[in-house]
């Protein structure tokens, strides 16, 4: 893509309605728009990622097994009132009426939806393990949004949801997602450590937040050192061996890992000193294991195989894509910018052309960005006639994961100078080179 | 993807809210579930083809120089306020308050709100031109929602909106749009002819849409036989040439077309009777000139090169992919189910697996699956305990553009049997020939 064609609003100046850094990032490098409190429009480079992302999380979702549907934004308050939420929910439920003064809402998440269309259709336990996702918007009436689409009031989730027969296969369902959001979270380049979540009134211990580090992160955490160096599941992990599945998920869950929320100073403190990390983090995933809470009042039942009617046991699983991005940019920046994991990132590296309009860097800048595209390369290619400085600034504030610098001098010595946007390194080779070198490492 | 293990909700019955073929297939084709008076959830196998119609569609649209953004389904009523929309626009719009009493609404479409991020960002004819597009969730509170994706409450649509300097680079940018439809139209399998629509109070001849011949057509269409054999344009179009595209466009608007509401017997009379098309038709997509009706009201101007401010020049582009799957289907049926064009279908083929049990045919149909699945062909494997007549009744219906059928007796004469789903064809060859076979075809 060539830069001067591209709409990329880059934004000088902090923006002030911007409290933390990935918020303020998203609007400098041209990412978002607010629209409105709680509300933002994706532009293009924003919206590669998110795309990026959420392809991610999509492909480990299928490979897990789970499969993709898509639910209405709009459910119908009737719905809601079988599971005794329509009421139970506060505020942060965006009620609507429509023409015909029926009452319906802006789904804030779908498990109501969901065990309805499971329950229109599914009515053998032969039909079982079942687990349906989608990735919708949702919407959340927050008192205050704030901190970008970090917390925003209309967000994309990822929401999965798994049918089983009865508590046993309903607990390898789970922890089928809890190996899908390991790799998950690896995928997009961080480091998520899981982390137990309240389980409230529905009892057990089913229930996980899966946390990134980040300095800025929201809430205190507390974790074994061991969590940094484990071995993510690798793409030929066998989710049909229930055995294997849970002996990763007992890996993930024997080592001390709390939020404040859960932290236990007893059971801390028997952890030695030297391997206790004290952190902060943001909780950009939540599985939760809830059995019949909802199958049971809305009927979703099927015969098992002792011929009896069985409420299915239930899970939901959690990604919030656009609170992800911002987690990540949270988790990986510096004070110039944005600095993106190669699989997240908008394109795979800026080309600078530093003197456009002289013949011989367009020139070597027009055969780089042909070979690399062809290459099957995303570049981001500077054509534009600002000043080299300001388009150094702009590489490192979008943060792709590289840079190839072209300039006159350079050119002349039949060289350019590649840079690492994360470790800053930089290389000076012969023009001639620079595909090659970039094809391997882009 | 082993049907046994897939969501795949087939129904026997016509379901009675079905009124029209596209509806009644969906749902059969467990593509679909009503949710309610004009709202759906997309099941696996629908949500399969919704992204293959919005990747075409996202393709074209990138080809054409378009930009993908994604705008939030909630606005603001003040911005609508800006355009007077908000007191115009009728009982169709949905309108919500928030927790503080906000006046807010789901977006039946997105001018207002594209104009305001346009007029935040662009200052300068020096970035233009500029077309923006997002494919997201709309809703229109019709009073009577009916014929299912067809004409629901809240729908999917792909809407571009065009920024220009002025009236002849938006026709120029128009143009672009307009090819870009041909082409749109062309993948997705279907036969789309441009007919002339009402501008209204805009004037000129800048609006069109764009209408997919069908028996069971909303509406009476006219046009000139021409349109049947006229080549669309390749993927070599230039689209950076304008004076190419506007000659594509002048070719594709010369033969007399025109829905029944722009209808002129006497130019009609004039084309001779051998040569009249008269048929019914399904609108798909609808691309539209307005000038300066909103960036005028709402201050979206730029510097031109004589350093005046001019407000731009604007035009919309729409496509609904939901309705567009109807259309699809409204167009490409028998009694028997759907028939996908190819490059639509939701996998190439059914593999049916005549008797699931029997040592011979599983063996053989694993080979065939795991071989077509690693050539990339989509293969849905019949592997379920149902009869053979029930298997071919579903591979029939859910319309895949090939089934592979594997029974004993073909088997143990080392064959299987091919059968093209739209022209019927039936082949019997070499087990060991069925992959090389499909691999070309599928």
């Amino acid at each position: 893509m060539r830069l001067s064609r591209y709409f990329l609003p880059i934004l000088k100046e902090n923006p002030r309605e911007a409290e933390i850094v990935s918020h303020r990032l998203m609007l400098r490098a041209g990412m978002l728009r607010q629209q409105g409190q709680g509300s933002f429009s994706w532009l293009p480079m924003g919206k590669r990622v998110l795309d990026k992302v959420c392809n991610i999380i999509r492909e480990e979702q299928d490979r897990a097994g789970a499969q993709e549907i898509l639910m209405p934004t709009i459910q119908s308050a009737e719905l809601w009132r079988e599971s005794g939420r329509y009421d139970a929910y506060g505020k942060e439920m965006l009620r609507i009426q429509d023409r015909h003064d029926r009452e319906m809402l802006f789904g804030p998440t779908n498990e109501e939806m969901v065990t309805d269309i499971f329950r229109s259709y599914v009515k053998s336990y032969k039909d079982l393990p079942l687990n349906l996702y989608h990735i919708q918007w949702k919407y959340r009436d927050e008192v205050r949004p704030r901190f970008g689409v970090m917390r925003s009031r209309e967000f994309l989730m990822k929401d999965a949801y798994s049918f089983d027969i009865d508590f046993e296969s309903a607990r390898a369902a789970y922890y089928r997602m809890f190996v899908s959001y390991l790799r998950t979270f690896d995928r997009v380049g961080m480091k998520a450590i899981p982390m137990k979540a309240d389980t409230g009134p529905i009892g057990g211990d089913l229930s996980h937040e899966f946390i990134i580090l980040a300095e800025t992160g929201e809430s205190a955490v507390f974790c074994h050192r061991d969590f940094l160096s484990m071995d993510v599941p690798g793409v030929d992990v066998n989710y049909s061996d229930d055995a294997s599945i849970a002996a990763i998920v007992d890996a993930w869950t024997t080592p001390y890992a709390a939020t404040e929320e859960m932290h236990d100073e007893a059971t801390w403190s028997a952890v030695s000193e030297g391997e206790q990390v004290s952190a902060r983090g943001i909780e950009v995933g939540h599985i939760f294991h809830f059995g019949d809470k909802y199958s049971a009042p809305m009927g979703a039942t099927v015969t098992g195989p002792d011929g009896k009617e069985h409420a299915v046991s239930m899970g939901s699983y959690g990604i919030g894509p656009s609170r992800l991005i911002a987690a990540i940019i949270e988790a990986s920046h510096d004070e110039n910018g944005i600095i993106w994991p190669e699989a997240v990132a908008p394109f795979d590296l800026s080309l600078i052309n530093m003197k456009v309009g002289d013949a011989a860097c367009d020139s070597a800048c027009d055969d780089i960005y042909t070979q690399l595209t062809n290459a099957g390369v995303d570049v981001l290619y500077d054509d534009t006639d600002q000043r080299a400085g300001g388009k150094f600034a702009t590489a490192d504030l979008i943060g792709l994961p590289w840079q190839v610098i072209v300039g006159p001098r350079g050119v002349a010595a039949g060289e350019a100078e590649i840079k690492n946007r994360k470790t800053g390194e930089r290389e000076t080779l012969p023009l001639a080179n620079v595909v090659a070198r970039l094809r391997k490492n882009a």
